[in-house]
């Protein structure tokens, strides 16, 4: 059960994430065929509960993307139940110290690393003959968002938590964390500076990071930047947005 | 309960029309802010049942979109549920003689127009103090498609059945009868010369007619052509479309 | 599995019955335990489809009432699928003539009486040891709705055929049917004679005559009438009723 | 995107809630048009979940209704989640002191005011513009539960926590926490008094007081009383016990 | 997108054939792990509808087994429905005479061969390029079950009808049609003859028999006698009994 | 309402349990008609929900099984809501020390044993007339789960807290806690000791112990060796192990 995007990231590649607010196996089966590297059902902010967790994964696996999840929280039980449902990794809000982060190993990890419980329901199927339990704690990304003031005082700790694979970037967050406007794809000169320490500090531990955008063209030049993971909107925000646009023209 | 879309006829205007295939509340409820006119639930080729269609209407509802449906064929039970609803109109397909467009005009409409039965569940909400059923027969849209060669033979008497509003036009369908591949937006001349013709004939009956499209700009010239109600591609082909160029644009 | 409501009949007791339009199953369960004889699915006008439909028959099946369905047409497929479900009754809408009669009598028995294909995945359970298929035929009610002026002139003819239980009347639609508005709880001079005959002509037959209510109170003079199964609303008519009536006295 | 309750509120007037257990939307679709100013989704003891509460959102949204959650517990993630699915307020259960009430605020608000992360993806349908994130801090209700000894010995100290709204009083539970049995509309000369010194503490502060009610009677009397949200049993409730009424009534 | 079976029936080999009851994804998504070369949804008889085959297809479709259903009635609004959701072949219920056999072939093929309407929607996958049209007349399995005895008496014309590729013997229903019980596995010996008769009409015309089965050892001998399809009870039924033999030798 | 699982502990007996992973009320309904005393949702591993352990619950209802839940972790909300669902009883995961059971307790039992909030909506009809809540402290059972090696060095002070009535052994996390391979069914001598030290302690205590196995023979063995509840697999485990036997015995 290799993990397509650690693959991608130790061939020094960066990945382009697709993100899931539709509840629904089918919406998520159309949407994984775009050519997307990862995609992640979002359970935080997306209309998404666990069982329709599951329904997006069963819809995304004939088509080859890693799956991935952002919780809604930092809690044991919902980590463990998509990682039962077979996420490949798990984004997970508002880590903003190294306690915060150690837990978020603990709950993503099998003992001896961390507190996990075994039981990989859907999970299991990726391993043949029984090995998923055996390559779960080194192929299961563990991905903390830098989302607020206080993550940036405690970043040094927080990403020097063993068991880190990554960083995921909220700018709204971020933004309303420093007193800005919440929104993504953004210019300002603080904000840029900030994410270029977090690559800087990321990249000297083999650490990716990743970024959530609005636009396809802000996300390139953010790969140009040294981001790992890219995400573009969301898949309801590209249907709505093409949609406008379609009414817009056949109207005149 | 006025419908917007037989307003719009009224003067001379035509619609533009949304089409969902994805059976998610959420989803229809975000796409009907695009700016449609009226949104079509797709039971036949859509992954859409009855109990999605009545979750994409809820979800439709603030929006001020006239609400439609393309049921799965000519058959009384589910006409009649899709009506009590709350559709304000029934796109169905194949239709291909006066009897079968007959049969759908009394589907569709109380005695002693028709045979539909009473039991407007959700559909009386639309009126106010009662007055639903004083008001249906007039203001439900019957559209039968036309989109075989049998349909065209049979075309006049079809189009002089009493109670016929519009008729819908399937591109794919009308191909494949014609021996031609399956697709939308064509340019061949003689189906060119079959929708002037269509046009023709309903525009004599005050009939509107109706056309699928993939695309807005054909969408656009169809308009022009005479066309007074036209769909665009559905709302998962615009997303996919539209997650399919993002993920090229961020790859450069 | 005996069918209480036939035990009822032969006794010489009216039941009264339930009405189902909200589609869940906890919905159900807590209305079964209201005190109905039977409670009846509604897939013709209420919110509810096939799942729905054994949602709410697995909901009241603790509580002791005879569950019913209203399909949504006089179809073998939809009739098949309810009956292996666990009904005990099937009421159909709109049967106007003999051979109606008969094709509906022939999708709920099977051979020879009927037609009905072998397969009663959930209505196994209610036979004990195999027995289910033995006694099906003589258990399940075969109830044709009579709510046309056509099916008035039709009566004698469909109340002759073989394996009919009951009739059930829908005054909305008998309404509609002689020019009158649809509503319930009727006191025109000629339904209320109406009503007679049918009674009338069913005694003489050994069928029982049901009625859809919209008050108690319509439904107990019915009763005394000669009805012999009578339903009071629905459960969200009645829950509306109910909440509007406590709004306003807590408003004052 | 203005707050009717608050508005209310504002103007003296008492508001009256409902309250759904039924996970359907079409059930709350129909209720929500019985009068209510606001309409709770029960997520605590009613058989809801998250995705269930946004389906009964969708089904009130074009009727009016203020929507209000009770959530489960005192949790971030659920908090989270269901004001981004559009609540107006929220209702939680067991804040017991002064640091429980203060986490609950935190939830609720955006930064700087709390730690609420952006993402209201239903809730943004409200403010034109993207307006939501500016006024959402004003507008959306936080309402914590009064209802164990344990709160009513450190009611100042919560009430004095910045950011509540409203306080909402369960007679059950506040009941059982006295050693009297669980029930609503209770006589008790001291419970009564509790509500006095609730109403005098809150109204010093410009907080409103809630209070669930069995009967419409006892919820008038309360209004009277000085409660500025009164609550009326849930809408299975009121079904149920109509049904037993009309039951009752049928058989004589 | 080759069709498995049909390539096994190519090379002379039967297939085994699971058979899906529980309307559930992650069931089937298990049960398709077990070694079966094809998975039937049971639409007729199972607990399933058009959205939980759907859900089911999803399931099965990572694991390389051949998606069929059942349909629960030869009717052409769910047979295109469970084509274009991605149907590998139908079976349909009571075929019984060379016109039903003709309109079932007729609602499988798009024209010139039969009238099944474009827009494959969830089908479209397997197909790469757009190539799945042009490929399903060819690819798609039409299979009438065989099981009246009228079914029996036009064996020959039903046969002679072009485009059908395999029949599918009910047991149960062949047997109530005979005057006999329902049940799987007979040992009659009129039956075991119309088995045969039923193989040799079909090897002269390249039409491959398939059977329902109850156990595998009965099913093995099938394949013995010539029959090219068997299936073994369903899902619930096969975890049922191993359920039932569980607790009792854990009782001891 | 008599807990039938308390009852058979009094009388020695020891109960078999059955564990649903499927979210399905008829999976669920068929399964418990197999034999098994008590059947627990899982709600941990299990592809189960809030609202797919109602439906599980439902389905179970007419059959007589004591309905039971593993809860995904100690947390009061959700052990809230599945008591009010109707669960007879909670297996909680990982509960590592005295205050892990204390709290456990306390979520369980109402006031003054606990803080459980009052609102029994589904589990309030096992109790004729407003019973329940008097009998709920006594009858639901608190099934801390013993699975690391923190919990038995601190298995004294756990099975001290008031209130527990079982312990539940997870052999698959016990051995990863301890270095081994998780599994099932073992046979290492330090585990079978840990059983019967477990055992000791409890049975001093009048405390029953369960424990998860793979196999009914196991499974018998254990409760030769003094277990009181024991499971064996769960229901899609039994299902493919039964499918995979029958695909390989209908091939030879």
């Amino acid at each position: 059960m290799a993990n397509k995007v650690k693959e991608a990231w130790r061939s020094g590649r960066a990945v382009v994430n697709g993100w899931l607010a539709i509840p629904n196996g089918f919406s998520a089966e159309m949407y994984a065929q775009a050519g997307w590297d990862s995609v992640t059902v979002d359970m935080q902010h997306g209309i998404q509960d666990y069982l329709s967790c599951i329904a997006c994964f069963q819809g995304m696996q004939p088509h080859g993307v890693t799956p991935l999840v952002r919780v809604p929280w930092n809690e044991p039980g919902i980590i463990g139940k998509v990682l039962d449902g077979g996420a490949y990794g798990v984004i997970c809000p508002m880590v903003n110290n190294a306690e915060q982060a150690r837990n978020l190993v603990a709950y993503c990890k099998y003992p001896p690393q961390g507190t996990r419980s075994n039981g990989p329901i859907r999970a299991g199927i990726y391993g043949e003959g029984g090995s998923y339990q055996k390559t779960a704690n080194d192929e299961i990304l563990v991905i903390p968002m830098i989302e607020t003031s206080e993550a940036l005082d405690q970043l040094e700790a927080i990403l020097d938590v063993p068991g880190i694979d990554a960083i995921y970037v909220g700018p709204s967050d971020l933004g309303l964390s420093l007193g800005l406007p919440p929104k993504l794809d953004r210019e300002e000169t603080n904000i840029l500076k900030i994410y270029e320490r977090l690559i800087r500090e990321c990249d000297k531990r083999g650490i990716a990071v990743g970024l959530h955008n609005g636009t396809a063209a802000y996300a390139k030049r953010m790969i140009g930047m040294g981001f790992k993971l890219v995400t573009i909107s969301n898949e309801v925000g590209l249907m709505v947005a093409a949609a406008r646009a379609a009414v817009r023209e056949a109207r005149g």
